[in-house]
């Protein structure tokens, strides 16, 4: 693991998610810039000390000329504006990764990572948690099997209330570097959250978002950035869409949601209760489909642990990414190598084609609105 | 009455909101073109034969030139392409006008509408009829006292499911005449059930929309028209939102919602249930606001005809405008003149910042997106 | 009308129903026992001075005694406690009945009633408004026709919120009235709520509660009766549930809710949602159907004013039972006899259930709680 | 760990969530009544085949005599009738002790390991694990603080779905054991799911049932035992309720629930959507409290991970009890002692009180209804 020190909310949530299927120990790391907070959190996870490194270059050396217990994957858990070089660096050394979204911030990079991902034949996983639902998968496999006709909108948002107060002001350090103009700028409710909706809006679909056009404003005055965009989509089947993604909706809690209306029916899914979808056939009444029913998709069963009314929720989600990415470093383990299946973990192509997004809703921002094509990765 | 013979619903819909708080009778009219189908409906309604006219031109001469047992005001309910003329022609008698919505199909007319209404003092209701319920007067007055703080971002939808099927091949003569090319086009959706949501995000926020940017596409394959657009939206203070208009939207009841963002806290009201309100401030837990509790402002309990607990649908958000309008023509009566409060029916005025919100969004859409300005009306 | 004077609440509801589907008109009437205020109502209601009479007794007299414009119906709207004595004189005068509910106070009254009917084929409404709501009707069917498998459990509430104060020693006539141990005593809340609760469970399933166990307490302190009531039931084909009636439920709205659970499905309905009903059937997901959607039965049709999406509340549902009235009416008055249908408006009989009930619960209570006969009708 | 071989479902929950905080290591056990198959789940969990024990009284006098590495507890998970031998012999030997529900099947035997708990003042778990949700101890601490006012009224219900199909006759082996009249007989639905709404209402509320009145029947015909129970409640402190438990309520998820009125302020929590609670305070209106809200007590912020809008379930809640319990064995073993906190983990003496609730319940029964106290224990 590279990050993931004192303090890092995000690596306690990649640990749960690994402890919770038991598929995962982690035995090496780089967990702080600072020598001796590396260290302390290697001793409270119990690390051997001479796997603790002090950067992660000595740690991608290092690790990749072990002859035994070498590692599976690294997981990278840094701020955003490191995971380029980290994640080139492990790619390089040949070693796989798990790397928290989103992928990095220019898709010149993205493609450069992408590249290495391809050559070297390695598991790259890009953890859009919610991609790991057990009714996301369901939803995304109705849409495939054509349950909703051809998709012709799509509703999707991340507005969350999380930043509804100046909070950069008042100490709140994830606040102040999201809101840093120098750090992400007026694009960083689009990495944090956009790439969020625009992932799972492709995810659920299976289309590509080809067209963007954008307006962004700020709700918290006295903000250095812009703290909410609107965007309409055009999809690469014609459908029409917006994605609103915003860090000070008053009042929301996390606020992902998605709604998908095809020619013959529709669904809606929201992150406040994700155990559930709401699926309406053009020629019958809306049933609410619930996580654990006989019914369901096998990718839904898949990932339903316990069964009807047994709620799920964010850990789970993300540990059936940890498992789906095990299950692919078994195969590739066995077989020299692995085939993802359509409905897995969203790799590097995935974080490559959010960077796409952002870069293309920044330039139709910053040309005063209008349709910005959203290039190839 | 003008309009309303066999087989028009809406006009069934306003006869209804009239008994229901018994302030209206109907006493004159021209029920349809063809006489006898007219006479017909009169008879129904017990109108006295002397007071069914050929056309409109021959009854707002007559019925201006009555001395006694005038008509308080005429009610139109023909299509829409006929507002324009018949309106006038009654505007221009000195008779008060309650229309059906939307006003007309061209701003200019608009203009010359207003301009009369405003020449002769008249009272010209327009029947935006969502702008009666009890809820969306109460949610219009917390904007209004300050209870979100500045409105930051509004989201509209009116994406209806009716027209999901292509009901017009089908031999629905709505459905027929809403999806003529050659009647209202592409504007159609736009027309029926954006100017709704357009006229709800005013009236709740009392904030203009001065600019637009539009996206339409087409849900149902064979239809002569677009059935679906997604609009970005500019407000007069400001604020940002989008606007869904369809007719097409599988699955969905009425679907005419409203959301609305302040940096102080947020609202959100959809038909589906108009007695309950959500209201989320930014200190404390989200409210759900029930029609008839005691701390609600005056506004709503006005139109709480019985109380929580009981709810109140259509008919009664009609029938409030409805009431509102004799509140109006009582006091011209009275005083020879009036003023209407700040939450009231919707007028002339109202309906024709419609008709230039649906001009300005077919213009950003014929020159292929981008910001197009609303004109001022 | 007998009652309805100046500040009578429900005879505003009975009045604003009765105009909605234009079927009746109310030509004579004693609106108050104080002559001043009964002729004041009927000058407000436009009767003519000749048809006010200073009581019932007269009322009926003269009324049954006309050669021409015949009293169709007399509605009757006064307190619970009067209702056996006006209903009985003008069923004794061969004068059709619509009455408020509860029917009387007495099961040998109500028996006297229901035999007066039945002897004089006189239409008789009691009006439980909740059976005339389009999903309730739509339930009822739902059950008839076998949706839900042998009906084995029945979970019904009225816990309404409304007197979760003290509301009778702040001068609250309803609530001193309804709190009066010399009028309703404990069994008032049996009475007003208990009743609605109790019709609607009959009407939706179409069994009969055979046997209550009832146990009673106080919600709100220093009141002068129980307003809390929980009961255990057991029904006619076997089925067992429970009733709770409740007057001070705090932070309830009305809290009219019924969910009958079958051996091949399941229903819930309530009343804060009136236009949607969830439907659950064995084999599949859970529905939820709406009010006007194309595959409902006949039953939900026939009440569905407008369509889907466009709700109907408090005052459509006493309208429907009204129009139910109006046509039973016409059927006499054209065949000298009429047939109710199977789901139609609630009778004398229905009344005369509910009073049964009401009284075996109170024997429950009084004994100590255990299983206690409903009597027969 | 007693119990938990290959197919144990229940085992795999409490494994799961003991990894989620990583506060617990499985070092021992007897995973089956059949050797192979405990070394067999013993070697997938990575124990120490020398820890491996052919019963569980080798097991306790085994572990008891260790000089080092001692069991800090034993977790029973075996099936219902063998928890009372297992945990009196581990609790004889000094042993702690998490055991799944409910604790047995006698008030006698649950009164003597109580009796052995208190005397070796010894840590023991019984895992209600629905009193582990962070919105059911904001519940229980909102009752404690007084924000409902005196507690008058609750409603608990644990009516599933899961058995709505003659599952027994289809080898599913879960319900075959708990249909078997042989094992629990009538009871089972009330030890299964009735125990869990009992500990629900105790925990929220923090009163006893005292007296009970109850009734059964059958849902799903051909079954073995009654599958339905619907019961009345009185409380300690003179509030009156109801409880219902089903297996077979169609159409229902899990079925968890508990609606709380007091004569200030009604709470209500529903395990389909455990991460909110509905909230209505007399004097305004109804809030949706979300777990991770800033407002919440501390004893919700102590069981909420993430935060607000990221969702935790059933094995969060799960996990929250272990966590609880690993505060208290630590605690314990620095001080000899400890002071369970008024809201942890249920214990032996709640295991004692469910007992004794369901003892009742079917004497009640038995005797044709009516009310019947719940020994004290």
């Amino acid at each position: 693991m590279v990050g993931g020190g004192p303090g890092a909310g995000i690596a306690e949530t990649h640990r749960t998610a690994m402890r919770l299927d038991d598929k995962f120990e982690i035995v090496s790391g780089v967990f702080s810039r600072d020598a001796e907070k590396s260290l302390f959190a290697a001793k409270k996870l119990g690390i051997s000390r001479d796997r603790v490194y002090p950067d992660f270059v000595t740690m991608s050396e290092a690790e990749s000329g072990r002859k035994d217990d070498r590692l599976d994957a690294v997981v990278i858990v840094t701020p955003t504006a490191s995971h380029y070089e980290i994640a080139r660096k492990f790619l390089q050394a040949g070693i796989n990764v798990i790397c928290d979204k989103p992928l990095c911030l220019k898709l010149a990079e993205a493609r450069e990572l992408k590249a290495l991902v391809e050559k070297e034949a390695l598991v790259f996983c890009l953890t859009h948690n919610y991609s790991g639902y057990a009714m996301v998968r369901h939803a995304a496999r109705m849409v495939r099997r054509g349950d909703l006709g051809k998709v012709k909108v799509v509703q999707a948002e991340h507005a969350s209330g999380w930043a509804s107060r100046l909070l950069e002001k008042a100490g709140h350090p994830q606040a102040a570097w999201r809101t840093d103009p120098e750090v992400l700028g007026d694009a960083s409710v689009l990495y944090d959250l956009g790439t969020h909706a625009h992932q799972l809006s492709r995810f659920v679909t299976g289309l590509e978002v080809t067209e963007v056009a954008a307006e962004m404003n700020q709700i918290v005055e006295g903000r250095a950035i812009k703290d909410n965009a609107n965007l309409l989509l055009r999809f690469s089947n014609g459908a029409r869409g917006t994605l609103w993604a915003s860090m000070a909706a008053v009042g929301n809690e996390h606020g992902l949601r998605i709604r998908v209306y095809g020619d013959r029916g529709s669904l809606a899914w929201h992150h406040e209760d994700p155990h559930h979808l709401r699926y309406c056939p053009i020629d019958g009444a809306p049933q609410i489909l619930a996580q654990g029913a006989d019914w369901l998709s096998a990718d839904a069963q898949r990932w339903t642990r316990v069964g009807l009314g047994h709620p799920e929720g964010f850990f789970e989600a993300f540990a059936n990414l940890y498992t789906d990415v095990a299950d692919a470093l078994l195969a590739k383990a066995d077989r020299k190598t692995y085939a993802k299946s359509d409905l897995s973990f969203p790799d590097v192509t995935d974080g490559a084609r959010g960077v796409a997004f952002v870069e293309s809703a920044m330039r139709s921002y910053a040309k005063g609105g209008g349709w910005t094509q959203v290039e190839a990765v």
